[in-house]
Order: structure tokens, then C-alpha cells, then sequence
């Protein structure tokens, strides 16, 4: 059966774990929308700059938070990066699957990422500057898929 | 379907998705049930003192958390406050209610509004600090309620 | 009908939501069953040192991560466990059963409590480390887990 995730975080902490249990569920044949929101829709931005216009406060946003799924900081013992980089070399060491596999993985499995809309615009946040394959909606569309889904999370 | 969620955290961030999702399913039909403990209390505490009975512990907490929606802080890049100030300014220019009209959107539009009474006592919070229009219950309620919904968030 | 609770978090006072929620349940006649991943598994992690094998990154973030429930910190105002303690006091003088008795009632419930084994791997926890009465399974088990429930929750 359908499961959502809203994937509010930008941590990739949690970010992972959303995206594990995404793929698991995809993986066991169910269908899976995850909706990124807020700080979570850092994990889908580019890594490249790219040149929208936005206002003075957008643009500080955009230049504070972290563009893209590689430099996700951890929520807890991030100490300016550090804590994600360690984070990151004992996940290799461990033999588990990078986020931006993850990501990757998800697209091919045929997860719908959906980016909330409104998040984008108070972020100032471009549709150009989003990675591909995504779908955008807001709130109405996400409580939709959750009426159809047996498991719902917040993350 | 009903939809419930407890909201946890105190975090203007998270409160707001919190509201916007409540306030969406309520539009769209559904019953909808909020439960607010630890931190998520703030949130509902009235923006002037009032004077009650605490222990020096309680009064302490209750000095050092912030009295009501419009006092909260954001999750991530806050600076004592200057990022939800930010926030803030830029949501009004994308027309996005703000976190004060959303509540009494919610309570206009019938959402049952439930401040845990087992925070209160920790927190040291009393009825009188809160808004009106609450309910005071514990998890059993909030379990119940749960129970009768299709979607059941923790934020 | 059944529960589940994914627990994330390794603060306190989501912990002790966390197993609030899950005793209520079952004392309510409610099958639960609690996952522990990421920091939440510092929350099974037996008080005293253990000596085993780890990588240098694995045994400095056994070294930086809490050894055990009481050794939690709380997720705002901290303060470098100066928080904690206060919130123990005043649960204390409120009746509030400590976590550690909460986790033991959980276990008289029959609450199933499952450690995440990918992130076990990823921290260097062994389930020597860990309390007993625990099992060790991953995302699948999770997800077929949360398919019988009729209440998911990402804490």
C-alpha cells in the first residue's frame, strides 16, 4: 500500500532515513510520494549555482542553506561540517548507499518527490535551481496522497 | 478521514507546517485533532503574563520559553531570534498567513485544539496561560483519537 | 490495534514521548512495536563501558554519543546536561515516571523494541553494548511492522 513521507528536515541524518525507508517501501512494491518542504527542500537543490532573481532576504536564505544533498550538515554533533563528513566515511566504510545514490535510486524506483510550493516561495527557491524529475504541489495535493496511504510520516 | 497531530516542538518552523497542514484538511472536510505537549505548549501560552503558583524550577522554565506564537524561535539559524524575524518578513511578502491567524483559523474552522495536561505539569504551565478554546486531556485521549484517524503526524 | 514508533531522536524529551505514547498504547491493549535507529539507539545502550572492537571514527562517536537513557540530553536548553537534570527534577516532583522505569514497563508490556542493525554498523554499536530483551532487524522489518499498524510515528 501507499506510504508519504514529508520530509521537512534538511539534516541528512534524517534525511537518509526517510530515504531509506522510501526505498525499502518501493523496493517491497508499494508506491511511495515523498513531499519536501522547508529545510528539506535543500536536498533537492543543485549544486551549482544558478542565476534566478530573488529578493534581498531569498538570496541571503539561499546563500545560508546548503545547496544540494552533499553538504546536508547532521543534526547533532555537526561542528560545522565535521560531524557529516565522519558521518559520511563511516557510512562508506559500512557499505551504505550515499544519499545521492539514495536519490538516484528513488527517481529509478519511481517515487514521486514532490517540492511544496509554498516552501519555494518564502525560501525563494526556483524550479530551475531544483534538481529533475520533480513534481511541484502544495498542501492539498500531499494530503491526497496521504488519504490514499497506510503509512504517513513526518520527518 | 480524521487526521491527527501532536505537535511537539515549540519551533516556528515546524508549528507552521504543523498549522498548514491542519488547517488544509479541515478545509478539505476532515476532523482534525491537534495535541500539543513539551514544547508545542508555547505555542498556545497567551502573549502577556499571567500570575500564578509555580515551583522556582517551573518559573524558571516558564521565564526562559517563549510566551506564545508569536515569540517562537526557528529550528535551524535562529540567532536569537533574528532568523525567525527574517522569516517572518519574508512570508508576509509571499502572502503567507502568519502563524497567529492560522491558530485562529484552526479554531474557526473546528479543529480540536488538546494542551497535554502531564507537559502542563512538568512545564509548569497553568490554564490560565493558555488561550481559550482549548481541551486539557493526556494520551489516552490522544490515542483514541488517533485510533479513528487515517493520518497520524508527529511534528 | 498495532503501533509504531520509529525512534530517531536520542533527546529525552522526545524519547520520553515516545515511550509514553507506547506504553499508553499498550496498556490500552494495543500490540506496539518501538525502532530504534540512528541516535535513539543511544537510548538502549547500557550504562557502563563495554569493551569491543571498533574503527577510530566508530569508538570516538561511542565516546561522544550518551551511554544509556539517563545519560540523555534534551533537545532546546540543554545547556550541557544543566537542562536535563532540571527536567528530571521538576518530573520528579510531578510524579512523571522516569524513562528508565518507563523502558522497563515497556518491556513488562511486551512492547517489541527493535535496534536498527544498519545503524548499529554505522555506529560501532554492538549488541553487546546494548540492554537486553531487544531484537535486531532493518527497514523491511520496519515497513511490514508499520503495514499491520493502524498509528505510525517518526519521533
Amino acid at each position: 500500500m501507499k506510504k508519504t513521507i514529508i520530509v521537512f528536515s534538511g539534516d541528512l541524518d534524517r534525511v537518509m532515513a526517510a530515504f531509506i525507508i522510501a526505498n525499502g517501501a518501493a523496493a517491497m512494491g508499494d508506491e511511495v510520494t515523498m513531499f519536501f518542504t522547508f529545510w528539506g527542500l535543500n536536498v533537492l537543490r543543485k549544486p551549482e549555482k544558478v542565476k534566478v532573481k530573488k529578493s534581498f532576504l531569498q538570496a541571503l536564505f539561499g546563500w545560508m542553506m546548503p545547496r544540494g544533498a552533499d553538504r546536508l550538515g547532521i543534526s547533532k554533533m555537526n561542528f560545522g561540517g565535521l560531524g557529516a563528513r565522519m558521518m559520511k566515511i563511516v557510512m562508506k566504510q559500512q557499505n551504505v548507499t550515499p544519499l545521492t545514490e539514495l536519490i538516484a535510486s528513488a527517481r529509478e524506483q519511481g517515487i514521486k518527490m514532490i517540492a511544496c510550493t509554498m516552501s519555494m516561495d518564502v525560501m525563494g527557491i526556483r524550479k530551475e535551481e531544483l534538481i529533475d524529475g520533480l513534481e511541484f504541489a502544495g498542501v492539498a495535493t500531499y494530503l491526497a496522497e496521504a488519504d490514499e496511504a497506510n503509512v504517513n510520516l513526518f520527518i
